[in-house]
C-alpha cells in the first residue's frame, strides 16, 4: 500500500529557522502553527502529535478539524464557521458583524466563548472593515465573551516586487491596533493579541512586533518567494507507492489507456499503487513527469496506479512538491494539500 | 459550509440506462457497480447507501473501502491488496502469482477466501499473464479457497478510433474465457464469473456475454466516449459553497493574493467557503472558470475560499465536472475523486 512519510526532524528544523530568524530581527512574535486544511494535506493529527511540544497555538480550518486535536492545544482558532458548543480551547474567527450575530448566546458555558476577529487591511477577501471592528468590540463586551485576539492576513506576502502594497497593509493594521488597543482600554477589557504575518511575511520583515505569526508553508518546508531563508527549509513530506505487478514487454508493446506509452526496446515495466484517486496529479502525455530516482511516469495514468520502467518493490512518488507545482503551474500548497487523507502516514 | 449534494434520482436513471442498453442487445449481462476511490469521489458510504437496493456486486480500491460498507453487499472485490483476515462477502483481486502466494494460509476461516484473478489482455498495466494464470489456478485448487471470477480491463474503451485493439482485447479475453471453462472442468470447479467492461466499453459494444459489466463513471453521470447514450447519463453531484462574508468595493480597489483582480466599478464582491483545499481546481489567473450563474470565480483563489461578484449566500460552485475537466486539460473522473472526502455529502 501506498504511504506518506512525515520527517520530525525536518519538521523541528523548519520551525527553528522561523524562531531564530524573530531572534535574529529581535521580534518577541511566538510562532503560531496552522494546521488547516488536513495539516496542508499532511494529516493534521500526525503534525498535531509532533508539534504540541513546541506551541500552544493552533489555527484550523473549522470546528471540524478542531476537534480532532482540541486536547493538544490551549489555544485553537478555527478560520471558518461558527460553533454550536464551546469548548475551553477552541477560538472562533468572525468575519463580519453578521458572523457574530449568528452565535447562539443561549449556549452551555457561553461566558467561556473565545473569538478572533479577521479584519480587512487590503486583501479585499475575507474579515470585517473598521466600523464593523468597532461594532463588533461593543456587542463583545456587551456579550461578556471573551476577545482573545484581531488578525489581519497580508495579501502581498508572496509578491517581494509589490513591496509598497505589502507595506501599506501593515501600516493600515498598525493602525487598527492602535485604534483596538484604545477601544479595549475605554472599554476596561483586557488587549487582545495581535497578528498578521504567515510564513513569507514573517520571514521578509526586518520588523515585528505582533504577538503571534502564523507559520504554515514555512513548517512544511517550502515558501513562495525568494528569500534566503528559503533554503534553510527542508520538505517534510515523501509520498511512496509499492509495486502492484511487473512485466517484461516485448518492443513495440504499449501501455495504458489508449496504448499511449510505446516500448522502443524490450524492457521491464512495473504498475505502482497511487494515482490521481490519490491525489496526484493526472499525467496525460502533454506533460513529462520524473520520479526521484529518474525514471519517468508513464502516461496516460489510471486513478489507482502508474507505470514506470523499473522493478523495485517500493518508490519514491514525489519528495519535492515545488517540483510537481512547477510542471502543473501551481504551487506547493495545492499539491500537497491534495495528497489523500487515506494514505497512511508514518512519522519517521 | 460547503456541501456536496448527491441526487439519487439521477443516479438510479443512470444506472437504468446501462440495464437498457444491455438489454437492447439481448445481454445477460449483471450490472457490478465500482465505488472505488470514495466512489470516484462522492462519497462512498452515501453511495453505497443508495445502490445497496440494485446490485450485489461492488468493486472497490482496497480492504479499507471494503471495510465501510462489507455489510451492504454479498460480493464486495477490492482491486489491490492483500487482506489478513478473510470476510464473507469481500473478494481479493489477484495480479500476478507472486501476489497469491502473499496470502497468509494459516487465517482463520481461510477456506472461505475468496479471489478473482486479474488478467493482461493487452492494456500491460495490472494483471497477470496467460502462463500466470494456469499456475494461479493450480495453486487455487490446491489451497481449496474459492476462485469467484476472471477479468481483464480494456484500455481502449473510451477511444472510438482505436476500434481495432479495442476488439483485439476483447478477442484475447474471449480466448481465455475459453481456457479458463477447460481447465476449471478439468480441475471440477465451478466456472468463475467472467468481466471485461467498464462504463464506455459496455456501452459501445453491441454483444456482451460476460457474466458482469463494471459500471463507474457512467453511474456518476459522465462517459468519455461520443456514444449517444451519453446524452441519457444525468450528473448526480453538485458542489455548494456558503457565504464567509461581502463587501462594498470602490473602482480600482483590489482582491485576493497580489491584488489580481481589480474592480473596474463600484461593486459588491463576496467570499465563499470552497478552496483549493477542498479539492477545487486553484485559479492563478490564466484560465477563467465561472460559477453556473454566469459569475466568475475571481482569481488568484485561495485553499479555502474564492470570491465572486455576487451577494448570494449559498451558492453552486460545480453541476457538471466536465466543465471544469475542459478548463483544467482532465478528465472527470480526476475533477470528481479531487473533492475532499471531509465536504459534508446530502443525498438528495
Amino acid at each position: 500500500m501506498a504511504f506518506i512519510t512525515i520527517n520530525k526532524k525536518n519538521l523541528i528544523s523548519n520551525i527553528n529557522t522561523i524562531k531564530q530568524h524573530l531572534n535574529s530581527i529581535k521580534s518577541k512574535s511566538e510562532v503560531a502553527l496552522v494546521l488547516k486544511d488536513n495539516a496542508y494535506g499532511h494529516g493534521i493529527k500526525e503534525i498535531a502529535s509532533i508539534v504540541k511540544h513546541h506551541t500552544n497555538n493552533i489555527f484550523v480550518k473549522n470546528h471540524t478539524e478542531a476537534e480532532l486535536i482540541k486536547n493538544d492545544f490551549k489555544n485553537i482558532t478555527t478560520f471558518y464557521g461558527i460553533p454550536n458548543y464551546v469548548h475551553k480551547n477552541i477560538i472562533t474567527t468572525i468575519h463580519s458583524i453578521q458572523d457574530i450575530k449568528k452565535i447562539d448566546f443561549r449556549l452551555k458555558d457561553i461566558e467561556g466563548l473565545r473569538v478572533e476577529l479577521k479584519i480587512n487591511v487590503g486583501m479585499n477577501r475575507n474579515g470585517m472593515l473598521v466600523n464593523e471592528l468597532i461594532e463588533c468590540i461593543d456587542f463583545i463586551v456587551k456579550k461578556k465573551i471573551d476577545l482573545v485576539g484581531i488578525f489581519s492576513h497580508n495579501g502581498y506576502s508572496d509578491n517581494l516586487e509589490m513591496q509598497n502594497e505589502f507595506e501599506k497593509n501593515q501600516n493600515e493594521f498598525e493602525k487598527i491596533k492602535e485604534m483596538v488597543r484604545y477601544i479595549t482600554s475605554k472599554q476596561g477589557i483586557k488587549v487582545p493579541r495581535f497578528h498578521s504575518l504567515n510564513s513569507s511575511g514573517a520571514l521578509r520583515v526586518r520588523e515585528c512586533n505582533d504577538d503571534l505569526v502564523r507559520i504554515g508553508i514555512a513548517m512544511y518546508g517550502y515558501l513562495c518567494v525568494d528569500l534566503n531563508l528559503k533554503n534553510n527549509l527542508i520538505p517534510i513530506l515523501k509520498l511512496y507507492a509499492n509495486k502492484i505487478s511487473t512485466k517484461i514487454l516485448k518492443k513495440g508493446s504499449k501501455i495504458g489507456y489508449s496504448g499511449m506509452s510505446e516500448v522502443d526496446k524490450k524492457t521491464i515495466v512495473s504498475t505502482y499503487d497511487i494515482g490521481y484517486g490519490d491525489g496526484f496529479y493526472r499525467l496525460n502525455g502533454k506533460k513529462k513527469v520524473f520520479l526521484p530516482n529518474g525514471k519517468e511516469i508513464l502516461p496516460i495514468t489510471s486513478m489507482d496506479c502508474f507505470s514506470a520502467y523499473t522493478n523495485e518493490d517500493e518508490i519514491c512518488v514525489m519528495e519535492n512538491a515545488d517540483y510537481i507545482a512547477r510542471v502543473f503551474d501551481t504551487i506547493p500548497y495545492e499539491v500537497l494539500t491534495r495528497m489523500s487523507p487515506f494514505i497512511e502516514r508514518k512519522i519517521i
